[in-house]
């Protein structure tokens, strides 16, 4: 993890440009401190509760990712009486008024970027739709509110078939964004912010000229698409499962043991890359990778873990109560299954720390 | 709810057998008590963390319907000691010797049932492996525990097309279990309990004799694999995420809403059925469902919703803050991804009451 953190931290050094690291990968105050400039942030959030919690652990600069409606602004507020330096995002005209309504009802120019729709993945405004982006802009700067900046999101990163591919959609990204703020300063309005990121993007981009920074989360562990996008190799995955051998059908070559989708998650991301993963790629107790060992089907509690179908690899031996650990497909939705983490150093079993995550809304 | 659990329990009290409601569904002790036969039980769980949990809340007769395996047994133990009827499983002469010698060690006859592979789908002792049946039933019964009886799981029934084949599935699963009581007995081995179970092949079983007891969980809710297996219909789902529309993206027809897989989990269910329903059936804030409006995608905190592929519905008109409600692909996934149930009257809005969940292992 530390060398997750290190290696993406000295690349965006490099670039000049922030990391303001995306906390709803780890939700956990520790490893917030270990991958933030300062105890202090930057930091970005996908939920109140995650605002909240890391508020309480001590962060004050933190961008909430998700568009904001009105019912979630007086807990905005709340933190933000609190003296933290919670800002917003909006990509329509309806939330953009209802957030500069409610900053000059509090008296508090509540900080909020505009979000970019660069690929067509999720939210945002659409960049042909610039009347829409002055409109947003000026409601939020004439209307109470702080005009932040610009951000925007590469979800395509996840779907792409090569680094070549990143690196053209992380051009992509980072011209929306620049290109959008040129906009809204021509304009005469203010875009002190340029905020762009994914843990592709971020690995791949090579000139992020007029971005001021860099939004990242899954980086800190990664897992195993970004190993199949080579944003990193298997060896960097920090995040596993412990799971224990309870069974075998050896007529089937299946092994299976305690843990399955509950402590996996349900996530396949590698279903549609060129190597399916299965629910996870299955290593020794010391984190090697049996050859072409996967977990190819979960039940609630049950891991079915077999060759991977065409491969002659043979299955190895493994008694009632051996250990395994499991590499996983997504590291959010899988680290979100469980309330702490165990840590351990590279090639030690011994755990020398629980770390509590939470999660809710 | 209330509703589900009545229709299961008349009809198996009809077929003479007793419920042991899976509880790792709800994992809610308020849940519990209102699906179990008294505040005692029985119960199945799939974790000792549930049994546990559940004996805190005043259950006393627990299966933990996972195979067991020897590191596991000091838990077991303790709940023992504290009173608990706790009874294991196993499905292999290593876990059952394992049991034998920790009973004779404990001096405590722990009560183990053996399971079954009925269907192939997962664990369990094969149907033509008299030897191995007869040796672990030998090994817990002269070895110090106590032969409680066989147990299976048709978990294949969750992949019929038809209630035709998931009569025909459950006639399979009562039939193995009785099958294989029957060679134990014949060897002289006491079989008290003949244990079947799935939510599916409870709701279509004709014939239970022979069979004691049956076990299922996800009928307590439903969900929408269940309805697309006929089990339930879409109205009977007595489970769903309230979510807030974010934002809008007309010109690809979607609706935003700040609920994504971390609200719903990833679990696809239905996209094996013949009516693939996406991340969840959209409904009104007081559950009733829009004509082909589901979650298409999911992000981490948020959901893209849409009209279902191919068909002619209009997309309702859901201005920004307007509430929606999803029907979960699977109810035990989904629930996990929650800290508590807030209660609804059918056709209400207002909350009468929050149910904790528990979680972990």
């Amino acid at each position: 993890m530390m060398r997750n953190i290190a290696r993406l931290r000295g690349r965006l050094a490099g670039l000049g440009v922030t990391l303001r690291p995306h906390l709803k990968t780890p939700k956990s105050i520790e490893v917030a401190r270990r991958v933030m400039d300062c105890p202090a942030g930057p930091a970005t959030v996908s939920t109140l509760r995650e605002a909240e919690q890391f508020a309480a652990g001590g962060v004050r600069d933190i961008l909430y990712g998700v568009g904001v409606v009105p019912s979630k602004l007086e807990r905005v507020t709340a933190l933000r009486r609190q003296g933290v330096e919670l800002s917003l995002v909006v990509d329509n005209l309806d939330a953009a008024r209802a957030v500069a309504a409610h900053a000059r009802r509090t008296n508090d120019p509540i900080p909020t970027l505009i979000e970019i729709d660069s690929d067509g993945h999720r939210a945002g405004v659409r960049l042909d739709d610039t009347a829409n982006l002055l409109a947003i802009g000026r409601a939020l700067h004439a209307g109470g509110a702080e005009l932040r900046g610009v951000m925007t999101h590469a979800g395509e990163s996840y779907a792409c078939r090569s680094v070549e591919e990143i690196e053209v959609v992380a051009e992509r990204e980072g011209a929306a964004a620049v290109g959008c703020a040129a906009v809204l300063r021509d304009a005469g309005l203010p875009v002190p912010v340029v905020s762009v990121g994914s843990t592709p993007t971020a690995h791949f981009a090579r000139d992020l000229t007029g971005v001021t920074e860099v939004r990242a989360g899954v980086f800190v562990f990664f897992d195993l698409v970004m190993a199949g996008l080579d944003v990193c190799t298997v060896d960097d995955i920090a995040l596993s499962v412990l799971a224990t051998v309870i069974g075998h059908q050896p007529d089937k070559g299946w092994i299976l043991v305690d843990a399955g989708w509950m402590a996996m998650s349900r996530d396949r991301g590698t279903a549609s890359q060129r190597i399916d993963q299965g629910y996870g790629v299955v290593c020794s107790v010391d984190g090697v990778p049996y050859p072409d060992l996967l977990m190819v089907q979960a039940n609630q509690e049950q891991g079915i873990i077999a060759v991977r179908p065409g491969s002659t690899a043979s299955l190895p031996q493994l008694p009632i109560g051996s250990l395994v650990r499991i590499l996983p497909n997504h590291a959010c939705p899988t680290a979100a299954q469980h309330d702490h983490y165990e840590l351990i150093r590279t090639g030690s079993r011994e755990i020398t720390a629980q770390w509590p995550r939470f999660r809710g809304w």
